[in-house]
């Protein structure tokens, strides 16, 4: 995370399970003389899919940079890989859309001035101007849309075109309390993380703080996910969880809540950063892996 | 719970919530002579109501046991209070249903020679033979009965018969995995207790493991309950939750919640026998206080 | 917590355990016509000490707020109480000391800012410029002192008066590096709270971060506690842990810890000035009663 | 776990860390036909130190189960390995040493009946008879020895007979309440597993609950750990926690202990088993990596 350390290169890789395939990654790198940092992989055996995570340091390794691509094009193509490469010096351009509570706006704020995140966050989005103080004084540009279910085609193009201008690719749902539309979720495919303040899949969609309440759980919980077109229902990122008990009113667990909701966001945001997280499986039952 | 302690008198109270309520009851204990042990309430500001649970010894009680309530039921009757009374040193007896995965029942058994329950466990009742050396080596009577949809009518008959000839009063559904009837449950309202193996409300009914797993949740839970008509619907007694990730096979999220599910169930027998519990609100939603 | 709440009363007592302390207090209460809103006791049986937390409505309380304390004596000197009277809308003032570790700094700002705690802060104090902005931010005093073993008495004699200055008697150490003199902690006594990173009594002192890593712990902790002579040995208030692994670099520990340090410092702050602590014990071994 | 799964061997290996480690293993696997089922690895920066646990299928791999040893020593020559093979149907024989507390003895049985674990455990040890029913009711072998600090030298004499007669080379302590020689320690070194009832650094040596208790703490712990000379110093495998408030006695502590015992003491000897763990670092500060 230190910027001052040397570059790496990371891959992604997902592909049917067979023989030679760890071997094959690893002898890649190895015999351009790239040094590995992390290397981890799963295999979902009931599916036949591996899943491969590889960082290796970019110092002294023999491919130039910009052709790593093309030279694992040839391992990649022999085992019918699908894969994406990362550097963990280009750091992508997020954007962040929130509403009212502001909770985790400041947590991932400060955090981020920190230097938790390989990233760079030029722009906050928000159908409300109460962020617009946090945005000032961490020096991110704010930009405020009215959107209400009969403007939102226009809102989100709107949207899209601060997105553009702004280059990000990334997008962090800070209790952005709006729908997005299925093409606006389409075009930024596993590119937005919510957060959402339940232990999913429990209490999906509204209130889950007062249903929690209603219910009489002895535990609660705020859930990480990446945005589908079906409101809460993305592939999982992380979880945590408080204990409440009778005692607890819907404010007191609303605050518990927030204590969840700023460190299960802010994980999952720095782990799909690092480039850590692969998701699989069909559209409607899709997972992730989180690699160490 | 060590029986060589001087018993105690423990008094549950819900009624509507006005002033006076605390006092008129530990005046009531006070001016008896009696030594308050514990005392714990709570007010359900939503519904106007109060809930008490207090204990005392009965060490220089001046009134006899056996007159306890009768004198109560003055103070009582001035608050329209509901309440119940019990002594410590009257164990309950209570009945162990089970099937065939024995992890929760072993865990119980061992607990209750060990002393942990304040009450005598006479019979293990099922539905398969695979429990019979377990209740032969704890020296608890064992019976079985083949049950199916078909004779379940039937079998509850003779399962009653044998709840009463033995004075069972409270049922722990120990991994029983048969419905009981409507009928059967209200005999013993609020005296049955079910282990379920999810974070209820999510994946209530069958294989929750198995869909724990399918949904990529990065937490899996447990769940007693009481039992009512509505499957993994009755109010909520303990819940307790384990972390997995992708790396866990269905077999692996089912060892990690097995043990949530023998401490899980094990709080909540305690603390029903400890009249720590009490249900309240409408059948189908009814949540519970568990005092200190 | 929320200000346009009637005001209560807080009664925060311990004495010799023995009968009728309960039916005193809340008879106390109920003839004067006061609603008791929350009520919590505990009894130290090896000491034979009683604790008692009582709050109650000033709607309709028919003894007016400046002689409660004159009143409630008479009932204090028959059970030889020790006994303390606040009220729920007399915010003390507190002020915060820190140095350059800030994240707590913003979080309990932020906190503050919402309305959690029932204080004014009117001052931040430190030994270094790091916090100023964030002071500035949130609209509070910042003092900055150099301080070092040489000039301790001589900065400490001038924090004082800053303090008296602005009426604070809590102060709040946010990683504040610096020790404080015995003369500084008696003027305080009771009434200042730290965080230390580390799951006391493991690893009191400094660098807790590295000695975890270095002994190969799988959990790390934080501590808030109030501040005695002693270093690091005050009564422990709140406690909470994370997993680590073999993976986890001094650096990831300390990331971990810094989210523990923010919610174990934050409640203890909320429970201290909602007067839910008390104190006893000897002055080497004292600990910490926490009233629901 | 499943008995009936193809056998598979597993490499621990530790060595100074240096490009092209994980290419020269996998390749050794690949190239000889194995299907890698498991891999995983970690760098101890700081001491430049590489570890590997590797498994792999012996279904169609081409060197015989009896040769693999000697064909791997040439690549772990080449990189100065230390390195163990072992085989996932070879059951180790392990002894379980317990005294009187007996909740762990009985939670470890029922798990290795349920074939949790890859051992055979032939015989139970002990100082105390109170372990005999446990031992005949699941079957195995009861050994009773008074020991006592003068006969510790003859007894441990007897012991290591009745353990080299039956095979056993790993020793589980399951609450045994005595000491070990050094001598005994070093002929098992690495191979005695001890569940502390403590969160350790905190409260080594005798009586930590009652010590947890004195202390005010609000968490408690246990840790197993592989037995060293020094008394509970030794490389930490496990630790679990629970909340514990002022309300709880010390046998109340003890309790909840009890079931993190269980559950600690289970896993440290799951993972041994399965060959999960590598013990490093100098003999007074040794640390474990436990691999996914």
């Amino acid at each position: 995370m230190n910027r001052k350390e040397t570059p790496t290169a990371v891959l992604l890789i997902s592909c049917p399970d067979r023989r030679g395939l760890i071997a094959a990654v690893t002898d890649f790198v190895f015999r351009n003389n790239g040094n590995i940092e992390h290397s981890d992989q799963h295999v979902d055996k009931s599916l036949g899919v591996f899943f491969m995570r590889i960082e290796w340091s970019l110092e002294g390794f023999s491919i130039p940079r910009g052709d790593i691509a093309g030279e694992f094009a040839e391992v990649a193509g022999r085992f019918s890989m699908e894969w994406e490469l990362y550097f963990s010096d280009s750091r992508p351009r997020a954007a962040i859309f929130v509403s009212k509570h502001l909770h985790c706006l400041y947590d991932l704020l400060y955090r981020y001035r920190q230097g938790w995140y390989r990233a760079e966050i030029p722009v906050i989005i928000s159908n409300h101007p109460d962020a617009a103080a946090a945005a000032e004084f961490f020096g991110i540009d704010f930009r405020s849309f009215e959107v209400n279910p009969d403007n939102r085609e226009a809102a989100e193009k709107e949207q899209i075109k601060v997105l553009e201008s702004c280059g990000a690719e990334f997008i962090i749902l800070v209790r952005y309390m709006q729908i997005l539309s299925g093409d606006f979720v389409s075009r930024y495919r596993n590119n937005i993380i919510n957060i959402h303040h339940s232990f999913l899949p429990a209490f999906a969609g509204a209130r889950p703080y007062e249903r929690a309440h209603s219910k009489g759980v002895k535990i609660v919980g705020a859930t990480s996910h990446y945005v589908t077109a079906e409101l809460d229902e993305g592939p999982i990122i992380e979880q945590d969880v408080a204990r409440v008990s009778h005692r607890d009113t819907v404010e007191d667990i609303m605050r518990k809540g927030q204590d969840l909701e700023k460190v299960v966001l802010s994980r999952a945001v720095k782990w799909h950063l690092e480039r850590r997280i692969l998701v699989y499986g069909p559209d409607n039952a899709a997972k992730t892996v989180i690699f160490d």
